[in-house]
C-alpha cells in the first residue's frame, strides 16, 4: 500500500517537502492541508507588495515562468493533492489520523496519515496593549493583512502610519510605506537600538540616520502604551512616552509566536522558547511525526542552544530535507547561524553568528573588531564604504559573528556569507585573514575588507589594537579632558581642530615621528583618522614610543560623522 | 644589534611584508628594494587606467586618503627604508649579502640580511612569433607599459588592437580598449573557449557572446603566427590562421613567468613550474628566505599539488604572514583555491576550485551541475538571470569548484566566496545544499540559486538527473533524430515547435500526466524548459513511467538561446 504522507501547512516548508517527497516517490500518497484559502506564497515578498514594487499579489502566488501556485497546480504539476480552507483541530498519534475541519462547512473529518509533517507556521504578535483591535491595528502574518493594508493605503486613507518594532520587518515595511505611497511613517523600537537581535549599536546607528534620512521618524527606547481611536472609524494616534503620535494605520513587527496549539495538544515535545522540538531529521518526539519552519526550534550552531529562527531560507532547505526523510530518505538538517540580509532603502545590511552582547550573554568573552573600507578597490570609480564587524572568543579566537553595511547590497551579502558558512566549522580569526574570497578592483581590494576586519581583529586579540567604538567616542567628545590626536592630513583635521581647540590635536601620520615628542606619555589619548587604518598605524608606533595609553576609534571619522554628522 | 630584513620586490608583497614587520617590531632595519622606479602600486588595476575609469596614473600609486606610496612616504608614514632603481644581482647565502646594483650609475653594493625576502613577481610572456620585436607589441608586466599603450592610444595611434589571451587580463584589457576609446579590437585565443582555466566552455560561451555583443570580435582556437609591420612605424597587422588582422597594438596577455632567476643562481628550490618554493610559513629552502606573491608556486588546497595563481589577492596575504614571521612570529599560509572573479563589460564572472575539466585531470570522476536562475526572488523587480556550475566528485561527494556568471557582479562574487570558503574544509554537496546564506528577495530567492545548484548536483550524484549541457544539445539540434519534450507552456514553446517541426513536441509539464501516453517509452529523449528546473520534474516523472532514456538540458532554453541566439 502507497504511504500516506499529510502535510499540515502549505506556505514554505509545506509544498517543499511535498515536492520533495513526490520527486523521490511515485507512489506515496500526499495531501498539504491549508486552512487559508490562500497558500505557498513569498511571505518574505509581502513588504515589495505593499510598496507596489511588487504590483500584483499573484506575482507572490506565481512561479518565475508565471504559473500560479494554487491546488490545480500542484496537483496537475507537482502531482500531489491540496486542500485549502481546511483546519487541522487535532492529531490522534495512535489512530495516526488527523482531524480537520472544513472552514466553510463547519463538517469535520478524519484522514489517516503514515507520516504526518507539521508546517504550522508563526503567528505576529500584537502585545495587548489598549487599543491593540481597533481596525486600523495589524500584524503581518499572512497575505490576507498585506491586502488589507494595501487597499487601505491605495484608497488614500493613510496619511500616517506607526510601524512598531525596529527588526527586518519593520524596517521593510517603514520603507513600504514611505518611498511609493508618501506615508509619514514612525517607527518605534521598545531597544535603544534598531535591529537589537541583528547588528551592534553603531551599525544600527547607520541604519536609524539612514532611515531619517529618508523620511521615516525613528524612536528608539520607546513603545506604544496605548493605541487611540474607535471602533468604527479605526486608529487615529498611538501613545508613546514621546507623546502621541497621530496615524490611521498602526502595524506591529515586534516578533512572532510558533504555532504549536495542535503540537502540544497531540503531546508533542515543545521547548522553552515555545517551539517544537525536533531532531537532526527534522523529526518530533514522534518518529512519525516531522515539523519545520517557524514553528520549530533549531540548533543554534555556535552556541549549541535551542533558538526560535522564523526565516523563509530555513523554511525551504529544512522542507526539502523533510521531503526527503518522509519518503524513507535519512538526511540531516544540521542547525543555523542565523544568517540574514535586508535592504532599508539604499542601506544592505547582512549579519550571521551573534552580535557581540549576544556572544557575551552566551558566555562567550567576546572581543570584536569593527573597520571601515570600501566594496570595491579604492581607486576604482563608484566604490561606496562598506563597514564591517567581525567578533570573535578571546581564548579560543573562534569567529562568532560577523555584520555588515553598506549602500552596495549585494557586496555586503557576499562578505557575511562567505564567513557565514564557515561559522559552523568553528573557524579561528586567523582563517578569515587568509580567506581567499574573490579579487578583482571591480569588486574589492586586493585585502578584501573582510580579510582586513579579521587583520583588526587579530590585533586586538594578540594586544595590539586596543580600541574605542565611534558611539563610545562620541559620549566623551565633550568632555574637558578629551585628548584626541587625529592622525590625518592638515586638510583632513582642520575644522575640527578649530572647533575642539587644544583638545583635538592633529599631527599627519607622516609627520608623528619627528613631532612625537609633542606627545605626552601619560596622559590617556584618542588616535584617530579617517577609518581607523592610519591611526592603528599611529597607535603602534606611539606604544613603542612609551605613550601607553592609546585607544584608536575603529571606523575612524568615517563611522563618527555617519553616527551623528555636525561633529565639526 | 636590531635585525636587518631586506626585501627584494616593492609592488604587493613586498610593501605588504615591510608594513607588518615594522608594525610587530619597532626595532628591525627594515629596506625594500625595486629596480623600478614605480612601486607599489595596485597593478590589478591596470586595464581601468588604461580604459580611463581611473583618469590619473597616480590613483594606482596612491592610498585612498591620497597619499602617493612613494620611498618618501614609507620612510615618513611606514618607517621603512625603500631604494628604486637598484637591482639585485645575487645572493651569497654564506655571508648572507644580496649584492645590488644601481640601475642609473652602474655601481654595485653588498648589502647584509638576516632575513631575506624574495617578492621579485613574474614577467608577462610574449612568445617567439616573428615581429614580437616590434614597436607596439607588448605584454602588460608593470605599469610603464600600461602607460606607454595608454599614451598610444590617446594620441589616436591606435585604430584597431589585438588582444592575445583570453585569459582575465586580456578580457579586461579587450574592454579597456574597446569601452572609452572604441578601438577595434579582436581578442585571439588559442584553445576554444575563453576562460579556459577558469570556467567550463559553456559559461565561457555565455561571455564569448556578450563581449561580441559590445563590439570585441573573439577568434578561439587559434594563434598569432606572426606580426606584420617594421621596426619603424611598428605593427600593422597579426597572422592567424582565420587570416590577417590590420592593427597598430597587439597586446600579449598569455600568462607569467614567476622572476625566479636571483633564486635559482643563488640554489635554492624551485618547483616544476617555475616557482620558488615555500613551506607553510613561505620560507624557502634556505630558512633565512621567505618567498611569496608571483614567483612562488603555492599548494592547491583541492588537489595538493603545487601551481602558480599569480593574484594580487594572495601575494597581499601572503606578504602579511611573511611580515609576521621575519620578525620572529609564526604564522601559516594555508594555501589557495584559486578563487577569483572578473568583470567583462556589465557581466560578472567568479570561480574557485577546480572546473570540471581540471578535476578530471586531478583524477576526480567529476560530475557536475549547471542552473539558471536569478540573484534576487523572482518576484523582485529587477532581477537578473545568474548561471551557476558546481562540480563534485562522485565517490566522495566532495565540493571541487564552483563557478558563476551574471550580470550582478557582486552577486556572482557572493554566491562563489561562500563556496570558495568551504572548498579547503573538503565538505560535501549535501552542505551546500543546506548552506545558510543570507536571504531577503532583493538579494536572492528563499532556496538560494547556490543551494539549487547543490540539490541539482546532489540528484545527479544519486542518479536522478541524467543531464545534457547545453552546448552538446546544440550539437545536436540539427540531427535528424533529435527529439525533443520540452514542457514549457505553448506560448513559450510554440516558436521551436514551428521550427522543428516533429522533433520538437510540447508538453506543458501540467498537462504531462495526461498525455504522458503519447511519449515513447524506448527512444532516447531530451526535455527542456527555460532552466532546467520544470524538465526535471518531467524527467523524474517520465522515468517512474517507464521512460527511461532521458536527459534533461540543465540550463534549459535561457542558456542555450545565451549560446546561441537564434535557435528559433
Amino acid at each position: 500500500m502507497p504511504k500516506k504522507i499529510v502535510i499540515i501547512g502549505a506556505v514554505a516548508l509545506g509544498p517543499k517537502v511535498a515536492c520533495r517527497a513526490r520527486r523521490l516517490d511515485p507512489d506515496a500518497e500526499i495531501i498539504m492541508l491549508d486552512k487559508d484559502s490562500i497558500i505557498s506564497y513569498g511571505g518574505c515578498g509581502i513588504p515589495y507588495y505593499v510598496s507596489g514594487d511588487i504590483p500584483d499579489v499573484k506575482e507572490l502566488l506565481s512561479t518565475i515562468y508565471h504559473a500560479v501556485r494554487d491546488e490545480a497546480f500542484f496537483r496537475s504539476t507537482k502531482r500531489f493533492k491540496v486542500r485549502t480552507s481546511v483546519e487541522a483541530m487535532a492529531i490522534d498519534r495512535k489512530a495516526k489520523t488527523v482531524r480537520i475541519r472544513n472552514i466553510k462547512t463547519g463538517t469535520d473529518e478524519d484522514i489517516p496519515y503514515d507520516t504526518l509533517v507539521l508546517g504550522t507556521g508563526s503567528t505576529a504578535f500584537i502585545p495587548p496593549v489598549p487599543g491593540a483591535d481597533l481596525p486600523g491595528v495589524t500584524a503581518i502574518s499572512n497575505l490576507h493583512h498585506a491586502m488589507e493594508i494595501k487597499e487601505k493605503i491605495v484608497k488614500g486613507k493613510v496619511e500616517s502610519a506607526v510601524v512598531v518594532g525596529g527588526g527586518a520587518i519593520g524596517l521593510e515595511m517603514a520603507e513600504a510605506l514611505t518611498v511609493l505611497w508618501d506615508v509619514k511613517t514612525t517607527l518605534v523600537e521598545m531597544l535603544e537600538q534598531l535591529l537589537p537581535v541583528a547588528v551592534g549599536p553603531d551599525l544600527a546607528g547607520i541604519i536609524h540616520r539612514h532611515l531619517e534620512e529618508n523620511e521615516v521618524k525613528v524612536i528608539t527606547g520607546d513603545r506604544v502604551s496605548k493605541i487611540i481611536g474607535d471602533p468604527d472609524s479605526g486608529v487615529t494616534a498611538v501613545e508613546t512616552g514621546a507623546g502621541s503620535i497621530p496615524c490611521q494605520l498602526v502595524i506591529f513587527a515586534i516578533g512572532v509566536r510558533p504555532n504549536t496549539t495542535l503540537a502540544r495538544e497531540a503531546g508533542l515535545a515543545v521547548g522553552s522558547y515555545g517551539g517544537i522540538l525536533v531532531d537532526e531529521r527534522m523529526r518530533t518526539s514522534d518518529p512519525n511525526i516531522f515539523a519545520g519552519g517557524d514553528c520549530v526550534e533549531v540548533k543554534h550552531q555556535i552556541t549549541g542552544q535551542r533558538v526560535i529562527l522564523p526565516l523563509g531560507s530555513l523554511a525551504n532547505r529544512q522542507g526539502r530535507v523533510i521531503g526527503t526523510n518522509v519518503v524513507g530518505g535519512n538526511q540531516q538538517w544540521p542547525g543555523a547561524v542565523g544568517t540574514f540580509c535586508l535592504k532599508a532603502f539604499e542601506l544592505g545590511v547582512a549579519r550571521a553568528g551573534l552580535t557581540k552582547a549576544q556572544a557575551i550573554e552566551a558566555g562567550f568573552d567576546a572581543v570584536d573588531a569593527l573597520v571601515a573600507g570600501s566594496d570595491k578597490a579604492h581607486f576604482y570609480p563608484g566604490h561606496k564604504p562598506m563597514f564591517i564587524r567581525l567578533i570573535a572568543d578571546r581564548k579560543t579566537r573562534r569567529v562568532l559573528g560577523i555584520e555588515a553595511v553598506s549602500e552596495n547590497c549585494d557586496a555586503v551579502k557576499a562578505r557575511v556569507d562567505a564567513v557565514a558558512a564557515l561559522l559552523s566549522h568553528k573557524v579561528c580569526v586567523d582563517e578569515i585573514s587568509n580567506l581567499e574570497v574573490g579579487y578583482a578592483p571591480p569588486f574589492a581590494s586586493a585585502m578584501d575588507i573582510v580579510n582586513e576586519a579579521a587583520n583588526a581583529l587579530e590585533n586586538m586579540l594578540d594586544g595590539r589594537g586596543e580600541a574605542i567604538t565611534a558611539l563610545e567616542f562620541l559620549d566623551q567628545l565633550d568632555s574637558p579632558t578629551l585628548k584626541v590626536l587625529d592622525v590625518r592630513t592638515r586638510i583632513e583635521a582642520d575644522p575640527l581642530v578649530k572647533r575642539y581647540g587644544e583638545r583635538w590635536k592633529n599631527i599627519p601620520l607622516d609627520k608623528l615621528q619627528e613631532r612625537v615628542g609633542e606627545i605626552p606619555t601619560a596622559e590617556p589619548l584618542i588616535v584617530i583618522c579617517s577609518s581607523g587604518v592610519r591611526s592603528f598605524e599611529a597607535q603602534l608606533f606611539l606604544r613603542q614610543k612609551g605613550v601607553a595609553n592609546v585607544k584608536n576609534v575603529h571606523g575612524g571619522t568615517a563611522l563618527v560623522e555617519l553616527l551623528k554628522k555636525e561633529i565639526a
